[in-house]
């Protein structure tokens, strides 16, 4: 049996993962409108043997700060998340694709034929981060529904990924015919109708589009409050995670994957890929050159901004900054990343700016700073100790940061044994090693809410 | 002064645009899951000096009738338009690619900035075919709408443009700086809310993704009803329309050009294209062999059906298919069609079978069967009555139909001066000759409804 591999991933940002990559002099400040550089990302990741190019997106501008807004280059993420991963699928031919769309802000039918058609264009090669857009920024762009609250979205969510697999599940491959002689195209089982009729949705199906060579999308989630977690266990293939410390990423990726067996479903096939921020130097001491220099590209007002937003929206403009972070209201939005950021800031005795500063740059994530052989060492701690399947590599900057890691730690994991990359697999569900989903009669394998 | 010029535009289609072209054996009967099908098609025409790529779309199956279901490859159009829009604007460099979506069944905010990303991708080639989605197979996908008649579709539309145009004119692109050195990122006159609160739709914007090239995608429509022709007189750069002949061509054209001029505006800015389904012969005995060729596939029950679906979902099965067709309750969903059609079985003498193969081949536009002087003739007879300012060509098969026109029609069309490739323009808005639209203010332009 082949020894267990690391999956990696690339996140496909504008000039870099870090707040103010837009500033430093490597990057391209129009980077958010130029649709190359995110081909060219991500041909670099698929070059280098990654199996994921990773798509967030956001349905709207976060306005704390106005003062804020207008010193980053992210209040836009450049492109909408579908129509971007259909481009780069179609500049690349073996990377998976995993692109950020909403349960709350959609419709069941229109994102199962979007992603659908996604596979076909990708020839089976993408996956669907289910996101369940927190932001009351988000919410006011839309036609109301019926609650916002955590719980509600969640449920919501739930009957949107059942609705959605119904939908791919509506079609028998094995009844797609084709027979130009009799002029029969399909057999007369090919289809079948969903009939659902939920709290949230009504479709009657079925999908008007047919299923790819890996049969359906693979599903990432990344909640990771509780509810975020028991949807991820029920229904997700991959799940993306900040966690700041080795200690945190192994508590999660082990009840993650207890509640995966709780399902009764195999752990093996959910994949726990923490974040991880990697600032690269020929020394410790470059890379932490490098990371200064970041860091001091840092306007104060974005860091503040951003902690905002990451605590759940709370305003902090009545607070001295330098003092410690004040009791929090109980977020509705965003429960799970409130408190790692607080318990970050009792942890290394942040004042509120210096906890705004130090998140700013990795944004929660994990950061390493050292050479390539310290990074694939930590790696390959957090691989061997049940903290992570894989990783999703957020670059501090493009193209440098993601080439830095390229070419001086990749090689490294493949030296140490963690990392090879798959040349046969031909589907993003293969290259994952994941399960054909069954088809037709799922509902015991995948239980609802 | 340079002279008037065809605007040429082709459909992207499975097997072709004949219903029975998957039986055809010079056809892919697997084209419609063959997304490098529909980049050679667009490609083909790209190279031939072609304005624009065609994507239609639907959101369910027509299941009228099973039999007929089960005979066709079109109750999948393939592929979401706007997904295959983005690989075909990915795989292309000059034409443009106008592609459909429904203003019954998305909300705004999302299709402004699927649109404004296809936008960036393609570089400012991107086009919006505006559909009310008249299917009750369609309805039946989605969560119920307030109201699915004629009329309140229509509204709905028109609310759904106007919200969509605030939404890309939400910015300012002079006020986007990106200065490093001040971390200046945007001036504070870069983006405004649109605060948007009608009968069918909220938004608050703006939206988060920023213009292109050509300020925002130009916009196409095909409704031929009362409410369609005065929503395209209002707003659209595109007129498609399916006219079975020159003398209703003609009318059609003039009406819309009028009911533009009424609204104030420019009717050189308003493109109509009627659809011309051109079989192409050596001699016309040829063309009349391969259209016979084609007409000899079809299937009675797929011809009824798809009658059925173009009188409006009207039931025919309990009619005498060799008797005239019988009078019908009037559509609420595709009137102008109903009439075109039962005109055109008064006019020819045709039974309801008759009628049902006459039309399932061009599917109710104008056909021409004939040699390459034939149909490159009649086109300059529409072009120069003020029957048609272009035409969108619906190659019978693929990839022969389609080569046949650009090998022998397209040079002729040039011979004669009628039409001509432009080489320098980038954006599609450019390369139709419409004028930039007004920004920030353009509430008098565009009246609303």
């Amino acid at each position: 049996m082949a020894s267990r591999k690391l999956v990696l991933g690339t996140i496909l940002y504008p000039s870099g993962h870090h707040v103010a990559a837009w500033r430093h002099p490597s990057t391209s400040a129009s980077a958010n409108v130029d649709v190359d550089h995110y081909i060219r990302s991500a041909r670099a990741a698929e070059e280098a043997g990654f199996h994921i190019a990773f798509i967030s997106d956001r349905l709207g501008i976060p306005q704390s700060r106005a003062e804020a807004l207008q010193r980053v280059d992210e209040w836009s993420h450049g492109f909408e998340a579908l129509t971007l991963a259909a481009a780069v699928a179609t500049a690349t031919t073996r990377i998976g694709v995993i692109a950020t769309a909403s349960t709350s802000f959609n419709e069941p039918y229109n994102l199962a034929r979007q992603l659908a058609s996604l596979d076909l264009i990708s020839k089976g090669r993408i996956g669907w981060n289910i996101v369940t857009s927190s932001l009351e920024q988000e919410r006011e762009n839309f036609n109301p529904i019926p609650s916002f609250d955590h719980a509600d979205r969640y449920e919501r969510a739930s009957e949107f990924v059942e609705t959605v697999l119904a939908l791919w599940e509506s079609w028998n491959p094995d009844s797609i015919l084709r027979n130009k002689q009799s002029g029969v195209f399909l057999g007369p089982d090919a289809l079948k109708s969903v009939d659902h009729e939920g709290r949230f949705f009504r479709s009657k199906g079925p999908l008007n589009v047919i299923p790819s060579s890996q049969d359906h999308p693979i599903l990432a989630q990344a909640g990771s409050s509780d509810a975020g977690k028991a949807l991820a266990a029920r229904t997700a293939d991959v799940v993306f995670t900040a966690q700041p410390d080795l200690a945190a990423g192994r508590a999660f990726y082990q009840d993650l994957k207890q509640r995966r067996g709780a399902e009764g479903r195999s752990s093996d096939h959910l994949l726990v890929l923490p974040g991880i921020f990697p600032v690269v130097g020929r020394t410790r001491a470059e890379a932490e050159d490098r990371y200064a220099t970041l860091q001091d590209l840092i306007q104060p007002e974005v860091a503040l901004s951003l902690l905002e937003t990451y605590l759940g929206d709370v305003d902090l403009s009545g607070v001295d900054i330098d003092g410690p972070l004040p009791d929090l209201p109980q977020s509705n939005s965003i429960r799970s990343r409130q408190g790692l950021l607080t318990g970050l800031a009792r942890q290394e005795g942040l004042s509120v700016i210096g906890l705004a500063r130090r998140i700013a740059g990795a944004r929660g994530h994990w950061q390493v700073i050292g050479t390539a052989e310290d990074i694939a060492g930590q790696m390959e701690d957090w691989f061997t100790a049940g903290a992570a399947d894989g990783f999703m590599v957020l670059p501090p900057t493009f193209p440098d940061g993601q080439d830095d890691f390229i070419r001086d730690v990749v090689p490294l994991l493949t030296h140490r044994g963690l990392f090879e990359p798959d040349v046969t697999a031909r589907t993003l569900r293969q290259r994952l090693n994941l399960p054909r989903p069954l088809r037709m009669n799922t509902k015991t394998e995948r239980k609802s809410a």
